[in-house]
């Protein structure tokens, strides 16, 4: 259970630690082994779960404010994270039962946020999800298994996958995801995984190949019946760019 | 000048009215004849340069509060008007010199505000610019010669750009901006002018083909010397479509 104690502090003088009327979300999405997932956190009070997130510290950037909130979440740092999209509807906190008994009236956590929502991209075996203080769970879910969660939550996951998505098409995906060296088939299934979807291999590749992020190696993948695969890498510079500039790949 | 009074009750009982800690920016890009506009105005008091934009209501959403800040300044509405960016740096808006002798200790316009950035794309001859009230003019500048703004202004105007460039891969622009009726050099030179950059013309005409929004009339364009070329029109239903879900041009 929660103390009484931390609560009403959390409650009555939040005010004086974070930024009024504006939250922050976090939808981090952990791939692995064909699977997307999403870390999900279940509340002490009332087992009703939500996204992993937070408030926004009075002299922190609203950047850092999220990646403190993934950083204690899943204790990954230097993590690509991707501010997506802020939720503004008046009325989409309004239902603040999770601790209605404790939530006072004419406390600052009772007023309406716009919550700003991010998404990231690990690779969720290196992850020790850990819950937050209001939270006795944090767990990984798969995407098509997320239960309703409060407020708008499942809106901002949706949001969330349609963006890492579209980002597909501006900005490199990968590096952390997949082993150093790498197939072209095991670059296409991550793609189909986020995308949920089969890609045609040559198209694929052609693409892939067109950004022009990736360094085919010498050595050939050992081990199958078949003709050995070409291994590829990553070419970190090109790849650090793209993410800073964005792909060009289209216009 | 700004009516003491006015002022007063704005920066002591703004509160009331609005959301705390959050602001909206609009950039509004303006389209005429190959070249790209922003709409800036120009305060009062101080006389600098900014982008026009507002505080949101406690009863409003954040969406709604941009289209109203839009109309307010331009009389248009049913405008495209996109969300890009979350301005969230703790020292952007801190040195609020423009009201300084005006700006009250402890008022509520002098804490800390993160702003939400909008872009909208519109064809400049349609508007009628109207300052608001803390400003003495709102004027169309081209967009290579935007003069030094307030806070961060200028970063956000640089991110509007880029988010527009980014989005011709997953939107598709035009409608509005060009005649009902276009050839395809038009809708090119539209393309060329938001990019800054000249394009390839086969390649242009294939990627806009295959977003599937355009429909070829039987009509050709009159007057020219030389082979009258076709006549095109977007596809509204289509077209809209593809604004709600993105073109899927990509994966």
């Amino acid at each position: 259970m929660i103390g009484d104690k931390e609560l009403d502090d959390f409650l009555l003088n939040g005010d004086q630690v974070y930024m009024q009327g504006l939250s922050v979300d976090c939808v981090i999405f952990g791939f692995h082994e064909h699977v997307l997932n999403v870390l999900l956190l279940k509340w002490k009070t009332g087992g009703q779960w939500c996204l992993p997130g937070g408030f926004i510290k009075k002299e922190e950037s609203v950047d850092d404010s999220a990646i403190r909130i993934l950083k204690d979440r899943t204790g990954l740092d230097h993590i690509f994270l991707q501010q997506f999209h802020l939720f503004g509807e008046p009325s989409r906190d309004k239902n603040k039962d999770l601790i209605k008994n404790k939530s006072k009236k004419g406390s600052w956590f009772n007023q309406r946020f716009a919550t700003i929502g991010y998404y990231a991209l690990v690779e969720f075996s290196k992850v020790t999800p850990k819950p937050d203080w209001l939270s006795e769970e944090c767990r990984w879910t798969e995407i098509h298994r997320v239960p309703k969660l409060i407020y708008d939550h499942n809106a901002i996951v949706k949001k969330a996958l349609y963006a890492l998505r579209l980002s597909l098409n501006d900005y490199p995906v990968g590096y952390n995801l997949l082993a150093e060296k790498f197939t072209m088939p095991e670059l296409q299934s991550l793609y189909e995984t986020i995308l949920d979807k089969p890609l045609d291999r040559r198209n694929f590749q052609k693409k892939i190949l067109n950004m022009n992020i990736l360094e085919r190696l010498k050595e050939r993948k050992t081990g199958g019946a078949h003709k050995a695969p070409y291994l590829y890498r990553f070419d970190k510079k090109k790849y650090e760019t793209a993410l800073k500039q964005g792909l060009k790949s289209g216009f």
